[in-house]
């Protein structure tokens, strides 16, 4: 089977034109089919703001009103999505930026919890790997912003995260898929605050040690904001997608190469 | 040759939720390859005045600034494009939403202009029918925003129905282009306040009459903002578009059949 990178780049990197420009240069000069999913960064936030969206936080996770959703999709889906696309075009990579709905290929439904209501946020159904891979062959490079669509045309906010794990479990039929989940920091870090901790290898026994460490330690600290990465990297990874990979967006060509960042492994 | 359809749909329609969702209905029904391009309607003027950057005008044309550009950019080809693009998906219509930087469909440059900077609008080099046509090939409706890139990379607001002509004169090599322009009149009328005066057909000389009527009469007034889309209507058609017509979004399955509307023609 022919290889396929699948690359999600987060929020903090977008919020960073130097970074990004860096990114993206890595990026475009990647022989072969590769996909880009990214993050929304902070720019969603800032706009809610200045329009005066109040922005409902519950238990930690934001809530998508109609307004807010609104802003989301402008920013994501246009502003950043169409500005990556061009950046790239600029580079000669021939990118093509969808949403969920374009060329259906994602097809999500609003998230359905007992208690609380996320309001316009969408949990994913399934993956269109065959327009993807049309996409492909015509030498087009999606990227994908984090907003999908349900059948009846509702638009919804959906993690980016996510996003890339389910792209590359759906695309594993088809391609031997590498999953790199890059953002500001060189990977999974045992101390947080130093960058050059990088775990090298994690599989999921050290994963669990690491979430639940046998004493009340600062163990637990490491994993802040990473536990929901590192559960879509362990699904992906034993869902059929053949390489699971955590770093630094500025690094990526040494991620492809793997000789840096983190490996998501099945052997410690 | 095949048969294809170009069609634009004005801003106005776009503002209502009615008018927009039957239009799309009957889109969406249309049998065989059909192109979308669509306006920016009030909405990105409600959100410039709302994020407080001031709109300028120069000789009653908006000058495009950095800051205006990012909530076009936005409004066009996020909010917009992205909401017709779900609601078509909805009414089984595989569609694709582009601007120009996806899959390079248009290359433009900022507009030269010996007196007035129009700041970033973009006037188009080229549009890529091979990319169009491998849309279309593989059944994908390409939804287009007014928004274009020039090749550095840099996003550029542009007229959308200088798009559409542009688009419908370059696909006239590969297929027969009808072009419609649809907006909220039922075609181009003698008299403004009357929307049953249609002109029927309207050939060069009709128009020249009706721009410059040989006395100074009521005359002129009818083409109060008609003057460029019909430019650009009779620049489409001398130039290898097989038929443009003119009329109602609501009515397009007649326009398409030719029975409302005013056809552009080169007889009385």
């Amino acid at each position: 089977m022919v290889e396929l990178l699948v690359i999600k780049i987060g929020g903090n990197i977008i919020d960073d034109e130097a970074k990004l420009s860096s990114f993206l240069k890595l990026f475009a000069a990647i022989d072969g089919p590769k996909i880009l999913v990214h993050g929304g960064g902070k720019l969603a936030t800032q706009m809610a703001g200045k329009l005066n969206i109040p922005q409902k936080m519950v238990n930690g996770r934001r809530i998508t009103d109609a307004e807010t959703l609104k802003v989301i999709t402008m920013v994501y889906a246009g502003y950043i999505n169409k500005n990556i696309v061009a950046k790239l075009q600029s580079l000669h990579c021939n990118s093509i930026g969808l949403c969920g709905a374009d060329g259906n290929t994602i097809l999500a439904h609003k998230r359905i919890h007992p208690d609380i209501d996320y309001g316009f946020v969408g949990d994913i159904d399934s993956v269109n790997t065959s327009f993807l891979k049309t996409c492909l062959s015509n030498e087009m490079i999606p990227v994908i912003a984090p907003v999908t669509a349900d059948k009846n045309g509702q638009l919804l906010n959906t993690n980016a995260d996510t996003i890339a794990g389910e792209i590359a479990k759906a695309m594993s039929n088809l391609y031997e898929v590498e999953l790199i989940f890059t953002f500001e920091k060189s990977g999974v870090l045992l101390d947080v605050n130093d960058d050059s901790s990088v775990i090298k290898r994690l599989d999921k026994n050290y994963y669990e040690q690491l979430k639940h460490p046998p004493s009340v330690s600062e163990g637990t600290k490491i994993f802040a904001g990473m536990i929901p990465k590192l559960d879509n990297a362990f699904a992906a990874f034993n869902s059929g997608v053949k390489q699971v990979r955590i770093g630094k967006a500025e690094e990526l060509d040494h991620l492809i190469t793997g000789t840096k960042g983190t490996l998501i492994s099945n052997e410690p």
